[in-house]
């Protein structure tokens, strides 16, 4: 056995009790939110036949996909020949797994496997993790969580409307006020195109207008004559990146401008009608934008598209997703057309740490800790500790007699709020002594006094 | 973009609604039992470094882990030589790190890297998946939930008590009457192995007697006999393997026996510790069985060791566990004592589809389907399924119109107990009609009174 000094690889954590719990407290809203939806859960394997996987990412993804060894004498299929080729052809024969990458190809893929047992439409929420060999930073890491819900099978834009409202409830749940839901449409970026004299050059347009947050109006402007976006085109793109006022309003103005567009009216249609929704809904509309400049770089975006910024906080969005009209073309069923969106845990996580967002009972596991300073303490407290229990209240024995001070120690350091304190004068009176962590303050109570207290 | 007929790999399982609803019943039984016992959530990366894994599963284990190949050009220092020495030495050149293959090294590795954060005892759970490039078969597979609990920093007898209480609970909770805790200790077996006068062969003797359930008496014997246990020894174990009565009796049988060894005497007085807490507990003894052929394979126990049968059902045990005395020794931190046990979720879920445990509510998500017969019903509809949410009660309106049978067909399959349905009678009354999927009985409310029935 060695005796080295263990350590986590690379972009790899741990989650101890207290990130845990709060971890866990965003999932469950999530998850309860997703449910009320009508969404129901799903889990893929970790492992992906990695042809499921590689060409699905682009070639930069295709290498940030961690790759699984074949087990047993792997080498027995590779030539000198592979090795002198170099790793990339090495890696097909010695590798047929990979770790998913992401939670959309394996939901698609599942879809097309299990086509013919599916009722659609299929509303299906996700909350896996998944890893990405990415160069590991600040708020980067190798595996992360993320959390997905998608419609497929109907067009009806009642679920972009729906994904509207679950972004805003569990954000409001978990105590964010200052957010926006950003909106647009691929049809309106089509259409502009087509307005500007750039017709079907959208997707250039879009990779370069994504950046804007990054890099500026005027960095957007130098990346489209590199891209060879004409100086004309640029300079009637300006303002329809800079449209102001209500959504209404912005509509209105971008009717006239996108009138010759097949592709842009339908955007204007659509984004109409999911405003409608909300209306009835009765969402506060201010809180969704629609954001011309809203691009999202995937490119099997076909209709609306989301993303969600927390504002006056440093970070980028926490939340994204959109309409796709061909995700199981990929695996040879066309036509199956879906909506979705994701939830980002670790931005949550770091905004909600940054606006002081957690509740400290959030992080509270046990309620109430029992001392223990003799055995005959400890056989006093057995049935106490088994009535804390039935009554649902989280309790814990301290395992052996001890001091105090320890005992107390243990408690502030797990966050437990009250100590039951018991020793020979409590165990003659059956008056029990509970200690109130916060404000220091002790009362002499009866069991049954402590169980509604406690609830 | 491959369009082959995607699959999964070997041993690989995707979960759909209806498994995962009754699998995620059964994890949150036991989260909300570990938590209410005060144990605190951990979860550790999917990855490891390989050398923290290696050499901790035995031979046979290592070679069931699975390794992750180096991102990059893994081949840069892969040598010839390298090669012709084999698959094992180049795997160590091309894979840093592996996937977790149990929960307790990852856990034991957290403690030593922890050990100045962490207020001993520390009592830790995790639900996790774990990884086995095993020869899938039936009820084996490659990925599958480990849901460990721990209490480490601590002799304390309260935790194997504690043990047995949560096993009790968390199995009638789902619903299972007829099973067995069984409970025996090491130093039993240590001292029986002496008795007979094989001292220090416990470790050959358990593994024989170990398959007891799968080979009899007789094939127990035989391998004994193998491993070159004296005949006369195998005699005077007859005995020992088959004593009955209750458990206070087996103890009082043992008494004379173990009088020359001190593992055994210290086995005979901390079970009699252990089951003079259960009595304090309360807890139906009958359940709880010491039995003296419980030898349980995995070396490192030293204490009382566990497993759980469920009666009058074919399947292996579906929980287990044990004290150990120096977990995590193989990092360099000896004296760190613990105990711990395991649930099988695989196997309970089986045991339970077996019994047909699974209430019909488990698997449902979704409460109520509100129907979509036009689009004024439709709008009619939206701030009755808001209302029905916001209740708490988990809604969908079908996305969009359709014929009734279509409507009905999505709600029978998706297991959704109640359709309400909205059309031109109803939104002129205002009174609902709400339908049971399961009886056909239908009633006309208002939204409040249906509000009432489904909360």
């Amino acid at each position: 056995m060695s005796k080295e000094k263990p350590a986590l690889p690379k972009g790899m954590r741990d989650f101890g009790p207290k990130v845990l719990q709060k971890r866990n407290y965003i999932f469950s809203v999530i998850k309860n939110t997703f449910e009320r939806f009508g969404f129901q859960p799903l889990e893929t394997p970790t492992m992906e036949n990695l042809s499921v996987l590689t060409g699905k990412y682009g070639d930069e993804g295709d290498q940030l996909i961690f790759k699984v060894l074949n087990s047993g004498d792997f080498l027995n299929k590779v030539t000198l020949n592979d090795l002198e080729d170099g790793y990339k052809k090495t890696t097909r024969k010695i590798s047929e797994k990979a770790l998913r990458y992401d939670l959309t190809v394996p939901f698609a893929r599942y879809v097309v496997m299990n086509r013919n047992e599916i009722t659609f439409p299929f509303k299906r929420y996700q909350i896996q993790p998944v890893w990405r060999a990415d160069r590991p930073q600040k708020g980067r890491y190798r595996e992360f969580y993320q959390c997905d819900a998608d419609v497929v099978g109907t067009n009806s834009l009642l679920c972009e409307a729906e994904i509207v409202l679950m972004i805003d409830e569990v954000l409001t749940t978990l105590g964010l006020t200052d957010f926006t839901i950003k909106i647009n449409h691929r049809g309106i970026l089509t259409g502009i195109a087509e307005a500007i004299g750039e017709k079907g050059r959208e997707g250039e347009i879009c990779v370069a207008i994504d950046k804007l947050d990054k890099i500026g109006q005027e960095g957007v402007e130098k990346e489209l004559i590199e891209r060879g976006i004409a100086e004309k085109s640029i300079e009637r793109l300006r303002p329809l990146l800079s449209l102001s006022g209500e959504n209404d309003s912005i509509l209105e103005q971008l009717d006239p401008v996108l009138v010759d567009s097949a592709e842009g009216l339908r955007g204007l249609t659509e984004l109409r009608e999911v405003f409608s929704y909300l209306q009835h809904f009765n969402i506060q509309t201010a809180k969704v934008e629609l954001d011309t400049t809203l691009a999202r770089g995937l490119s099997y975006y076909t209709g609306c598209i989301f993303e969600v910024k927390v504002n006056k906080v440093q970070m980028g969005s926490i939340s994204g997703g959109g309409r796709y009209d061909n995700l199981t073309g990929m695996f040879g069923l066309p036509g199956v057309s879906g909506v979705g969106f994701s939830f980002g845990v670790d931005r949550i996580y770091d905004v909600m740490e940054e606006l002081q967002l957690f509740d400290k009972t959030v992080a509270s596991g046990t309620k109430v800790l029992i001392s223990n300073f003799d055995k005959a303490a400890e056989i006093y407290s057995l049935p106490i500790l088994q009535k804390l229990r039935e009554a649902g209240i989280a309790a814990e024995l301290y395992p052996e007699a001890a001091k105090l001070k320890k005992q107390m120690t243990y408690a502030d350091n797990n966050n437990i709020p009250f100590v039951l304190l018991i020793g020979s004068q409590e165990m003659e009176t059956g008056l029990l002594n509970l200690k109130n962590m916060q404000t220091g303050e002790q009362e002499s109570l009866k069991l049954e006094e402590i169980l509604v207290k406690l609830k």
